[in-house]
């Protein structure tokens, strides 16, 4: 989508620090980092959401946590351990509508999960 | 597992209050809520986590998403909103080890998520 920040990082339109790419998904770091470590995985064709059924097509759930797992294994996160967080509207917060999985790690993380 | 309480939880060793069903995927109510709505999506099958390769096998990540989705219109969590929590390891605080989804909602979920 024309007007979607996050389909305009895959396109190389605005800046971001990739982290791990492949033909369905793109994970970079998150400019307002929750953690020391703080990377989101997006699927590279836009879905609005956790919602859209767009997200359950073409093998994209698979691909999204196979990512998520490759992310982990990047930022050396198997070990201490780490959180995976989807938001959906607004009393999670949500705040770009293009889905996304927040990896979150490097310090403990307390509970409930806000 | 026998020694797994989520696999006696699908197997009707121990009670709970089921919220969806299918053939991969049961959703019951967590014990200790974080939130007035807090429902754990578990695949059926014994997976120990997110970084466990049979995770990604036979469709599962779909059907987890497809269920998270059928939780969020049952407990009526598609206006308000939702946030969808995967703990992986000891950072995270992970309890059980077996795969689940925690599904929160009811509230104002703040940020940084733990």
């Amino acid at each position: 989508m024309s007007d979607c920040i996050f389909c305009k990082i895959i396109n190389r339109e605005l800046p971001s620090t990739i982290v791990y790419e492949d033909d369905q998904v793109l994970a970079f770091r998150d400019i307002n980092p929750a953690a020391p470590i703080h990377v989101l995985v997006i699927p590279k064709r836009h879905c609005a959401n956790i919602l859209d059924p767009a997200t359950v097509e073409a093998g994209l759930p698979a691909a999204l946590f196979k990512a998520v797992a490759q992310v982990a294994a990047k930022e050396g996160l198997e070990e201490r351990g780490f959180r995976t967080v989807v938001n959906y509207g607004r009393d999670a917060g949500e705040a770009v509508p293009h889905l996304h999985l927040h990896v979150i790690g490097g310090r403990a993380l307390g509970w409930p999960p806000g």
